[in-house]
């Protein structure tokens, strides 16, 4: 191995609010040793994720907390260089949930391969073919189920998740609105991606108000990444029969006390609405053809979507904490191995 | 018409907190004229419901608020006593949201009637047969969509509601479990109706870890009638792919100040939760078949209930509290004519 250190991230403890340092550490440790039916990871790429800072607590979750002292859980793309697994080989290049490290082991049936036919740079199954895209391309069809016409609203609408289901929603011939944090990011969303309108939220007035303005006949799909009280401001706007994707609550994930639901919980009741829990992975199975038709939309420029590729190992914490300040734009990416 | 005063409650002020006789006041108004295809109707009984307190409030709902000098809306049962629409006859005994008046003029095309070939008692048409029965009966079956084997948890599992849901559920194969208020309730969902088991949330400890030894596989069905604290321990014990039946929220009807929805709302995506907003005014096209398939059962002593028989129109706004103060048991009716 040209490098016989294995550098990693891992929970010193559990972090109240933001993950600091303090929590979150960086030490040299063995290089793993996979184990019958593993593979050997040299990682190239993190993906960082809001999620991530969730499996940071001890609260259940769709996955168990990280255990104190182990490195922290990611999802990450690298080289296969060790195959103690029937359908991995060496030089195959996969991605799956592994961790903050140069070197990971994991059983080779819970990995995905780039398939060796792929013309795309190798960090889009991180975002636009990865968890990522995958959670935008079945949370909008398969939990939101927009018909031709209907209105779709999407919060963090500018962030790698919202961006791509709003233009999977104009493809299939619905009104899209966009919420959004800043001015740029609405006219990335409405000039660049095609939404009919967006709406900036720390500077529209009463949110209630300003969503009734850009969706006058009401919200028949509200895909929330956000929750709090952008969720309670899209529930006061629903039709009969809505649709909400619950897809992330990223408002609440620093928070240090319990957060409230949404006070406007009576509206589900009230206006018929079906809210549907999302998790990506139980759509795992069915990667292979969202890749598929993914590419197709990618290739035709039908869906376009930005990437934030940050260099080098040692900012990995740093830039996992710009997705919780408002700074970062488009997929969070760090490059571990230079291209 | 023998009786020439029309006796109406009705909105003087929207309450804050329970209503009171300041806001919910009396008086005798005339018999209105029913206009070309509606009916007049005399009525026999009131359905008191919980529902009705949010209507009273100016917070939108299902239904409009009432307005101010207005008689309180409210499912009644009655006779025709003058019929301008093609469909109706004088004579016919008919059901449906009118107010707690006398007699009230109702568009004959809105209306349910009692089959002509009826053998229960007329109130069975404001529990059993209907709108809470049908809601117990289109929710768990609809919403809930609950298999034989599955665990089924209701709350206010000795209501009106929950307690036709459960044995339904049971007839249907599923485990059932009830929270209830008293040691009473308790006994007779599980005694008398055949509940699995009941917890009395009241007096069992920690709620989550009382419903986690009742469920030890978790919950697939929550039929949810109180939110609150009660739904937030509920959520804790969900199964992946759960369904929550979003049926009520009795808890927080009577609240003054905006009431949080879940804490624990993070579950719903945690766990793939899909919740349903119920109303059953969406299934009233279906009620003759579920009127039908109850009937059977209630025949075959497959489903029991408790109804509470208010006497007397001057009593309606003193039972109606009694929907909150945990001294009610059953269906609350007020009757207003004696048989």
């Amino acid at each position: 191995m040209e490098n016989a250190i294995n550098r990693q991230f891992y929970l010193h403890q559990r972090p109240a609010g933001m993950p600091s340092t303090s929590d979150v550490r960086r030490r040299d440790a063995a290089i793993p040793r996979p184990r019958d039916g593993e593979v050997l990871i040299r990682n190239r790429y993190f993906s960082l994720d809001p999620a991530i800072r969730g499996w940071m607590s001890d609260t259940p979750s769709y996955l168990p907390p990280i255990p104190l002292g182990q490195a922290i859980t990611s999802t990450t793309l690298g080289d296969v260089v060790q195959s103690r697994h029937p359908d991995c080989r060496e030089g195959d290049v996969v991605y799956g949930l592994n961790a903050w490290e140069d070197f990971s082991a994991a059983p080779g049936s819970y990995l995905m391969k780039v398939p060796p036919e792929n013309r795309f740079p190798l960090h889009y199954y991180l975002s636009v073919f990865g968890a990522v895209g995958m959670t935008s391309y079945f949370g909008i069809l398969e939990a939101g189920k927009p018909r031709p016409g209907e209105t779709v609203l999407i919060s963090a609408a500018a962030g790698a998740v919202g961006s791509v289901a709003g233009q999977i929603a104009k493809i299939l011939g619905c009104r899209v609105v966009g919420l959004a944090g800043t001015d740029a990011k609405c006219r990335w969303i409405t000039d660049d991606l095609g939404f009919d309108a967006a709406i900036n939220y720390r500077d529209c007035g009463p949110l209630t108000e300003a969503i009734a303005g850009a969706c006058p006949e009401g919200v028949d799909v509200y895909f929330d990444n956000v929750g709090g009280a952008i969720l309670d401001a899209a529930l006061m706007n629903l039709k009969d029969h809505a649709r909400i994707v619950f897809c992330g609550a990223i408002s609440g994930y620093n928070a240090a006390e319990p957060v409230p639901g949404p006070y406007n919980w009576w509206q589900i009741l009230a206006r018929s609405v079906t809210v549907q829990g999302f998790l990506v992975s139980n759509h795992v199975a069915q990667f292979p053809q969202g890749v598929a038709r993914m590419s197709e939309w990618v290739a035709a420029g039908r869906i376009r979507f930005q990437e934030q590729i940050v260099d080098g190992f040692e900012n990995t914490l740093a830039a996992f904490l710009t997705l919780f300040d408002g700074t970062n734009t488009g997929k969070l990416i760090v490059r571990v191995v230079p291209d």
